[in-house]
């Protein structure tokens, strides 16, 4: 067999359709690396790819995929500080260096960013060639499945931050899905105080199996539980992640005075906000967008301490063969929760 | 004539409705200090009373008024500090003291807030008993009538300083009412470059007239001139503080990569919000209401230095029995600034 046989890539194609070929291995040029992918997982903004919603951004064929976990396979010319053998994790972020966010230290929010995997060929294949700036390595004992899970994790902990959340502070989290259950991870983990809400059975008992505090949000009101959790305070977070307009209207609800809210969720349409309660009270709402450098150094050690029960997170794994099976399975919703595929094949 | 002859007072019997009747002299209590009143201006609140709007809260017969100057008159029993001929102001806050908001450094925001002459009060009348916490005493040579300016100044220092508004950032404020003015005023003061938006000719040469760069809603688009003026970076804070909904959206249009919004304006409905932008440029919306001590004594010193162009913004002077006439005058909109009421017949 030859190499282009043993290297598979998914390639998305249009709505709904996933199409499995051989891999184009790309040589790395001056700056880059070329990465064996272990593992991917599935992001909510894959599965918006697939429903055919980004059809104006990707370039189909397009390789989707953004949260892997891999091994360095060849160094491009110029490249330093790596290794053939180097297990690492991929930042997927590429600013361009000159616009006045870049200059300002908002790189991440860079206003021409390239975000591989979506204005870039992604990771749901055996060979991915990257630029060298956006490797983080990865300590020795991490395992490759929980490795993919580092960039979520950035996520969560990119949110927190933003958030300032304090330890004994009280946080809510609205949706109970990966990053929402990732940011109240990470937010405990930080000695805050946690309330997950959840409509969906399963997230709400997998939460409760991870020792959360949850709400059943089908059969109780947020409002008053917060109330009567911080003795009438209010809470110092609220971390917006459902996207429901539901969410939207109670999370102006909950916070303190002076509490901060992060709307986590994309919304693609404008959502009625209740402005009253940000004067009533001077809440804040802190806009936060993936991840910057510390985040992931952050994820990173994170995973690697095996403080947060990540395995329990990962609910299902597919070959990469079976991406269009588990994209399905995933927008099922029900049972699932981070999905892994394999891509080393 | 008796004193109670010579003391007059407007009071707010039900919407579009004002009498003028003998003022209630209130011998102080403890703790409390009657104030003989110099001037008192009008307030977008007491329009808002004026109209019915907050029927609800307020007890009719309603004296209203709060942005006021005037003279210690009497002193109750314990009162240190002051001493009868003292000029002051009042910041007219009656916090609980005791709520979660209080215990946390947020009393101006107190979760049983007294705002004086909304739920006690007010100042529109010649005598005005209340709380000696609630005085600030005026440095000498502020003439009574800017003094009455101190407290709308005070709010546009707290909006200023939520804002965290630095020397030479560029602020946007879209709405060029007294608060608005005061803000563009109180920003540019502190070394920022100010572009105010308004649709009001009288407003918009005011403006024109303080030196301040202007925009002519009417005719121009907000985001292109501020994409222009700022080199595509984006505006470092925006102050909405026109109440409009074309305002609440065209805000999120203009901040650059972690710009901050101000909602000024007080929006009793909730409004359409374009959410993804705060993810977008990870932009932070920071409520505001009022103003803190610090704001006070910061506003009385910017009144005392003369460097503000306030006499400009006094648009007309009336007498307290000319109340109701004031303001139908602010309501017609068009050519009214500041309006101050004459208290001491």
């Amino acid at each position: 067999m030859v190499k282009g046989h043993e290297m598979k890539a998914a390639y998305y194609q249009g709505k709904r359709t996933i199409t499995i070929g051989p891999c184009n291995v790309e040589p790395p040029k001056a700056g880059e690396v070329r990465l064996n992918v272990a593992y991917c997982g599935i992001c909510g903004t894959d599965l918006h790819i697939f429903h055919g919603q980004m059809d104006k951004r990707v370039k189909i064929p397009q390789v989707m995929g953004h949260e892997m976990s891999g091994e360095v396979a060849e160094l491009g010319p110029g490249v330093k500080g790596f290794a053939v053998g180097d297990r690492v994790v991929v930042r997927p972020l590429w600013p361009c260096g000159v616009c006045a966010a870049c200059r300002s230290g908002y790189s991440h929010v860079c206003y021409r960013l390239k975000f591989l995997g979506i204005d870039t060929s992604g990771a749901f294949q055996g060979s991915w060639t990257v630029p060298a700036h956006t490797l983080h390595r990865l300590p020795t004992g991490v395992s490759m499945e929980l490795a993919a899970l580092v960039e979520p994790t950035a996520v969560a902990c990119h949110d927190v931050r933003i958030a300032q959340l304090r330890p004994g502070e009280a946080a809510v989290v609205i949706g109970g899905g990966p990053i929402g259950m990732l940011i109240a991870l990470v937010a405990r983990d930080r000695g805050a105080r946690v309330l997950i809400s959840e409509v969906n059975p399963y997230r709400l008992s997998l939460a409760s199996g991870l020792g959360l505090e949850v709400l059943d949000a089908r059969s109780e009101d947020l409002p008053p539980r917060v109330e009567s959790w911080t003795a009438q305070a209010g809470a110092d977070v609220v971390f917006e992640v459902s996207g429901s307009p539901a969410g939207v209207e109670v999370m102006t609800k909950l916070p303190r005075a002076g509490g901060r809210i992060v709307p986590v969720a994309i919304f693609s349409e404008p959502q009625k906000v209740d402005l009253f309660r940000f004067f009533w009270r001077e809440m804040k709402l802190l806009g936060a967008r993936v991840y910057q450098e510390e985040d992931f150094e952050r994820a990173i050690a994170l995973v690697a301490s095996g403080k947060l029960p990540l395995e329990k997170l990962i609910s299902a794994r597919f070959s990469l063969e079976q991406l269009g099976a588990a994209l399905e399975q995933m927008e099922s919703g029900g049972q699932a929760m981070k999905i892994l595929i394999n891509c080393s094949g």
